[in-house]
């Protein structure tokens, strides 16, 4: 086997993770960025987005779990959820295991969606749900114009440079406040707690006012740069500490107590 | 540079992680094992033992804070405590941060204490702390043969296979069962969440009935395969969830709400 059937991604210029690609399932280039889908034999179905691994079947769970759920719990009781990006639908399966009304999910390319549907469906199968609305568009464009109001808003993005820059800035964290409801709530992934300090303490400072109550958290993702991912939690009324878990929900990694022990305001 | 400057380590024949060696600093064959230390830009100081990543200066504080601190909170109020392996002296570092009078580390290998000594000085400086007792031997030996009796004992041993893989066996746990105190306390780092379940289930199911109170926990560990370590944790009195932590003692990644959270019997 060629060297090149190895997929190597980088996470520092001393460092880096390699996949033997044991069967290259699929390689487009689409209006936004390159997508490749490769079977590994331990991780499973792996999905690239411009040279970064974006999920595997095997350990994906611990990503979207971790994403999706404290939100919900900090909030309560939410009816109408926004996912922006999370186009492979792992965040919807999860968003979805609650008791919502309704959950849109805004990706701005239709490949990664039907990428998908073509491997990955025991996420995609979330799509199907009557409960979810699915719109490819431009999750800033969609926010502006939309006069709908969410209780909970998941920001399920690829890495803050290219395409997705936009939505780690604060303009982007005003316009999501002003389509909240009062108690609303927003989480979003922002990158690994050991490669990318600076860039999300620098955010984070910029973003974290607009909100009532604002914090870090963090969570395992093995495949991902470090193994440990930083998100955020933004409340626009109740603290993000007091979160009203409901352990009947059976989740695989993520629980209450591992989200109150990772919430964390200085890195 | 050529590709055999680079240090990887395979975590399944289809998958591996490797770190550039930007400067090697040691590489020696002891009576044991192989012994290397390189330096590499983003870790840090690397320690490798018979080609596995034991530590790198940057995060080694995730294993040691995890194997260390839950089992001396279990007990509440240790006194006298082993520490089997662990020659590099992180663990030893951890334990003294607590209120013990003597710490016994019994290390079979000589050439890691130097190796510490000479290349991981953050660590190796708890050899020199007075209520440290440095033993180079055989582990199972000294149990046999001493006439102490341990309030805790930690295994920080290396992979079950070669000279450590008496660690892991029932005649092990049932002789440190024998030289503990009444309420004494067991921890130990078993494997990886994600590569070795299959061992990990074995080995647990073969001890924990030694004990009152047994549990597997989990804990971040970035350079480790998988980046989530397992650790069991086995208790003749006290059960492993009644934890008196003291949040005063700062760590720097490990908790009480972590470690609880983290806490599971079945795998």
């Amino acid at each position: 086997m060629k060297e090149d059937s190895w997929f190597k991604e980088f996470h520092d210029k001393s460092f880096y993770i390699a996949f033997r690609r044991n069967k290259l399932l699929k390689k487009i280039k689409s209006e936004y960025q390159e997508i490749e889908v490769f079977e590994n034999e331990f991780w499973g179905k792996v999905l690239i987005i411009d040279g970064l691994v974006m999920l595997t079947e095997k350990d994906e769970l611990f990503y979207h779990e971790a994403i999706a759920h404290p939100p919900l719990f900090v909030h309560c009781c939410p009816e109408k959820v926004l996912i922006i990006g999370g186009g492979d639908g792992g965040t919807l399966r999860e968003v979805l295991k609650h008791n919502v009304k309704r959950v849109d999910l805004v990706e701005i390319d239709r490949e990664v969606i039907n990428v998908a549907k073509e491997f990955f469906p025991s996420l995609a199968t979330s799509f199907s749900d009557k409960r979810a609305n699915i719109i490819t568009e431009d999750g800033i464009k969609y926010l502006k114009d939309t006069e709908n109001i969410y209780d909970v808003i998941i920001v399920d993005s690829s890495e803050p440079f290219g395409p997705s820059s936009v939505l780690f800035t604060d303009e982007f964290y005003s316009l999501m406040r002003d389509k909240t409801s009062e108690d609303g709530v927003i989480s979003s992934q922002l990158g690994s707690f050991i490669f990318h300090k600076n860039f999300i303490k620098k955010f984070f400072v910029n973003v974290k006012n607009l909100f009532n109550s604002s914090s870090l958290y963090k969570g395992i993702t093995p495949t991902y740069p470090g193994g440990i991912w930083v998100y955020g939690i933004f409340s626009k009324r109740n603290s993000v500490k007091n979160v009203k878990w409901n352990n009947k929900l059976p989740l695989s990694y993520y629980n209450e107590l591992i989200y109150k022990g990772s919430l964390f305001e200085d890195i």
